[in-house]
C-alpha cells in the first residue's frame, strides 16, 4: 500500500490534508510464507501510514454451506490477526482501528482503551439477512445500534464505524455507519442505503468526566477477577457448589 | 442469613415455590477479621441459600465530598468481594449474580459467560443526578438501557436487573427495572417509580442459535490477544510506531 487503485485516494487525501482510515484483503510475505488477512490501515493527512491492524475475530465458516444461500467463508481466506489490538497517535488523538466483527467482542475495545484509544475506527460490511438462521433485519439493526452505543460508553471513546451499504453478490448489507459519542449517543448515522459523507467535530475532550469517575479504570477495575477472559476461549458449564 | 427481618420473606417464598435474589450489606467475620460486603444471595424454591456474590465493582469514592450534594461511600464502607464471579445451577438454569456498578463492566458478564450462565440476575439503586457532574437523567437511564441490552445481547445471556426506585435520603433513583433478552431486546419493564412487580417467562433457548453461531466463543474468541485485560489496571497511553 499505497498499489496503482488507491493511489489517486492517496493522492488526493494528501492534497487535501484529509487522514483516513482503509480496509483491504491483505497478501502479505512474511518468513518466506504467503498469508492473507483481513486488514486496515490509518493513512495519515501527510499521505504516510501511521498504522495497520489484522483483523482478530474472523466471523462466518471455513467450509463451503451448500444449504446457505450466500457463504461467509472469513475463515477460509484469511489468517487470524498476528498484531493485537493496538493504538497510534494519528490527527492529535490517540486512534486505534478495529474491522466489522471485532464490534461485537468487548475485549477488543477494552484491550485498545487501556492503551488510551480516544477514538476506535472501523469499517463494516454486514449483510441485511442473517446466513445461519432466519431474523428480522430491524433486529440486526438493532444489536448495532445498541452494541456501538454501549461500547463506546463503557470505553468512554470515539468510535466511527464505516459500513459498506448498497448490495454485493446481489445480497444487501444494512449500512448504518455511525459516529458514537463517549456519552453513548450516536452523534450522527447515515440515513440511506447510497453512498454518503457523513461527519461531525468530535470533542475528544468530551470523555474526560467518565474517565476520571465512573469509568476510571484504575479506581475501578479489578483484574484479579477478570483471569477466566484470558484462561478460557470457549464457554464450560461450570457451576459453583456453593 | 436469613436473619429475623427477612425470614418471613423466605418463609412465604418457599410457601409459594419461588426462588429469589436478594441484595444486602453483610458483616462477615473471616480468620477472626471483620468485614463488610456489598452482597447478594440467590435463595432457592426450597428456601435455601444456592449462592453468595459479593460485589467486586466498588463504585464512588471513600472520602467526604463536602461539595457534593450526597455521597457515594461503597469504596468507604465494603471492601472489594473475595468470591468473584460465580454462576449457579438454579431453577433449572445456570444462573450469575451482578449487583449495581458491576453492570457497567463487560468484564464481569464476560466471566459469568464464560461458565455457561443463561441469566444473569441484577439488583441496582441508581440515583437520577449524577453526583460528580450534572448530566441528564434521560442520559443516565440511556446509558443503563444501551448497556443492558448490548451485555445481554453480546453474551448470548437473558439478563434480569432489578431497581430500587423512589427516594433515599431525598435523593431519586431512576429505577427502570428490565428483563433483557440474550436477542437484546428488552422484554419488560417497569413503568413507574412506585413498587411494581414484571414477569417474563423467558425461554432459556432463545440464546441457541446465537451461542452455535456468532457468539460461539469457542469458535471466535482470541484470548492471546487479551492479555491486556488482566495484565493492566487502569489505562495508559502507549501508542504503537508502526
Amino acid at each position: 500500500m499505497p498499489n496503482p487503485v488507491v493511489q489517486p485516494l492517496f493522492d488526493l487525501a494528501r492534497e487535501h490534508g484529509v487522514g483516513f482510515y482503509l480496509g483491504y484483503a491483505e497478501l502479505a510475505t512474511e518468513n518466506g510464507r504467503t498469508r492473507r488477512f483481513n486488514t486496515a490501515i490509518l493513512v495519515g493527512p501527510d499521505g504516510r501510514i501511521v498504522g495497520k491492524y489484522r483483523k482478530v475475530h474472523l466471523p462466518g465458516h471455513a467450509d463451503h454451506k451448500p444449504q446457505a444461500a450466500f457463504q461467509h467463508l472469513e475463515k477460509k481466506y484469511f489468517e487470524v490477526g498476528n498484531r493485537g489490538f493496538r493504538v497510534w497517535r494519528f490527527l492529535d488523538t490517540i486512534t486505534g482501528m478495529l474491522i466489522c466483527n471485532d464490534r461485537r467482542w468487548p475485549e477488543a475495545f477494552r484491550v485498545l482503551t487501556l492503551q488510551g484509544a480516544e477514538i476506535v475506527a472501523l469499517g463494516f460490511n454486514t449483510p441485511t439477512e442473517n446466513l445461519h438462521y432466519p431474523e428480522p433485519p430491524a433486529l440486526r439493526v438493532h444489536h448495532h445500534l445498541i452494541m456501538a452505543q454501549a461500547m463506546a460508553f463503557q470505553n468512554a471513546t470515539w468510535l466511527v464505524e464505516t459500513a459498506k451499504c448498497g448490495f454485493e453478490d446481489g445480497f444487501r448489507m444494512f449500512g448504518h455507519s455511525l459516529i458514537v459519542a463517549p456519552t453513548g449517543e450516536i452523534a450522527v448515522k447515515s440515513a440511506t442505503e447510497e453512498d454518503e459523507v457523513i461527519f461531525f467535530n468530535a470533542d475528544i475532550d468530551l470523555a474526560a468526566n467518565l474517565k476520571r469517575t465512573m469509568f476510571d479504570y484504575a479506581a475501578h477495575r479489578r483484574p484479579e477477577h477478570y483471569k477466566l477472559i484470558v484462561e478460557r476461549i470457549g464457554a464450560e458449564v461450570t457451576p459453583s457448589s456453593d
